[in-house]
């Protein structure tokens, strides 16, 4: 089996990885960057090097495109002409309701492997970085089953679980479990400076000394974090996001309302169903890792 | 020296192990609840058990108020009734400008140890537990420096990092790394339920199977936790938390124009500041352990 990456970073190489150790397959990959594609061949997350995107995947049976986001639908669409019916192109962007809107052909199927988001570069690229991990895939109105199945037995092979998800619900998944998380981990570290900075203003001496708990450290974790791929990501599934930020709006004030009104008995259902719910999503398999 | 406890679970349990093992002192403690008062004479947090609060701060240098919330004010006033001008009068509770504006005395300073937010009642106390944590004082317009002088003296021998604050400023700064990180994650678990259930009634077998990453677990670790003190916690930081709600509504309305608009440079900016300020915040110190 022949498996061309498009974008050799983390995941294009460590799908690399995984295809040529796991699946037996004959992995060429395809990145603009020729020092990246050279570092690949020594890491041996390819097996062969291509320097134009047309050569990488003749013949290919699959084809991933591992591209920054913004470039995820052109290349994808040069895949998809450079191929024939034999082959499946996916993906592995964190956002898919465009991208399926915008490739409708029986041979491409969206994809959203979560793994990877704590590090990047082909460097980091593991065989086993996929291992148990849930692998999204959104195939659009015109994308034959074939091409899942198909696909969906290579994710297999590479040691992920992949779980088929309708496109918009995926989006609006990630806008609540990744993308709002992401937003509201941004706002906690503003809020914050600016509270210690008014502090320091006015006794001068406090902020060294500052301390917050461990809610405070995981809540931020993630703020500002992956620079280079996250104003891409919010803004890929801003319809989403805007909607996920519209009700999270609603729900602030909601509880502003309710403490403005000093109603601790509502405010107490309110807490106590976040408990319900967590458990809930907990039992759900929601809580990846807890 | 002589310290009373008021209130022994897990907090008042802990500042009577420490007090009794570092500093030598004989530990009183007074609980409603004879049960618990029993189990900390068996595990040896306080040294003495009083049935009512007049006994138990009787000639006591320092009393430590470690009731629920809802309590603090009376039983504070009732310690500083009860007891002459050799004695400290404290509490440990997470908010504290109405304490300190209630409790207008040269004795009484408001105190908030950061600990112990991960377990309860007085089975979980260690005489380590504020080893190296910050404890905020919060000395009111009346407080005499003395009172403030003499009650450092005594957590620094307990192991704790006295750290005097403003008391506006200490309601501020938990309502912005405590009580609204709190409020975000209660928000994010009923907004990825919502979706969840929305997917699950569009195709009907996704649930179980759905995943989320590291980022979503970590910011939703305390969503609903500690439901038998965290409604009274926002409710007695309401001015604060208002605030804070108030500025989360704003940002997060921002944000949306962002999206909506389109504006990729700005959006970027703002992903990028958030990157700045959390190194900022890193190096004040204000995230713990990290």
């Amino acid at each position: 089996v022949k498996v061309a990456v498009l974008g050799v970073g983390l995941i294009g190489g460590s799908i690399g990885l995984a295809a040529s150790q796991r699946a037996g397959a004959h992995v060429v990959g395809y990145d603009p960057d020729a020092g990246v594609l050279s570092n690949a061949v020594e890491l041996e997350a390819i097996d062969e090097p291509a320097f134009e995107l047309a050569g990488a995947v003749a013949d290919a049976e699959f084809v991933f495109v591992a591209a920054p986001v913004g470039a995820t639908v052109d290349t994808a669409r040069l895949a998809l002409q450079e191929t024939g019916a034999q082959c499946v192109v996916s993906d592995v962007g964190s956002t898919k309701q465009q991208l399926v809107e915008a490739l409708r052909d029986p041979r491409f199927v969206g994809g959203h492997p979560l793994a990877g988001a704590e590090t990047a570069g082909v460097e980091n690229s593991r065989a086993d970085l996929f291992d148990g991990a849930t692998w999204y895939l959104t195939p659009g109105a015109e994308t034959q089953a074939e091409s899942v199945r198909r696909l969906s037995e290579l994710l297999g092979a590479l040691g992920a679980d992949p779980v088929e998800i309708d496109a918009r619900v995926h989006d609006r998944l990630m806008a609540s479990v990744s993308h709002l998380p992401h937003v509201l981990a941004n706002l906690l570290v503003a809020q914050a400076a600016s509270v210690a900075s008014d502090s320091l203003d006015a006794g001068g001496e406090h902020a060294g000394a500052l301390s917050s708990g461990p809610s405070f450290r995981d809540a931020t974790r993630v703020a500002g974090a992956g620079r280079a791929i996250w104003p891409d990501i919010y803004m890929s599934n801003r319809d989403a996001l805007i909607e996920a930020l519209d009700a999270a709006i609603a729900e602030l004030g909601d509880v502003r309302e309710t403490l403005s009104a000093g109603d601790a008995q509502r405010l107490a259902d309110w807490h106590e169903r976040a408990h319900t719910t967590r458990e809930q999503l907990r039992r759900a398999g929601l809580l990846a890792g807890s």
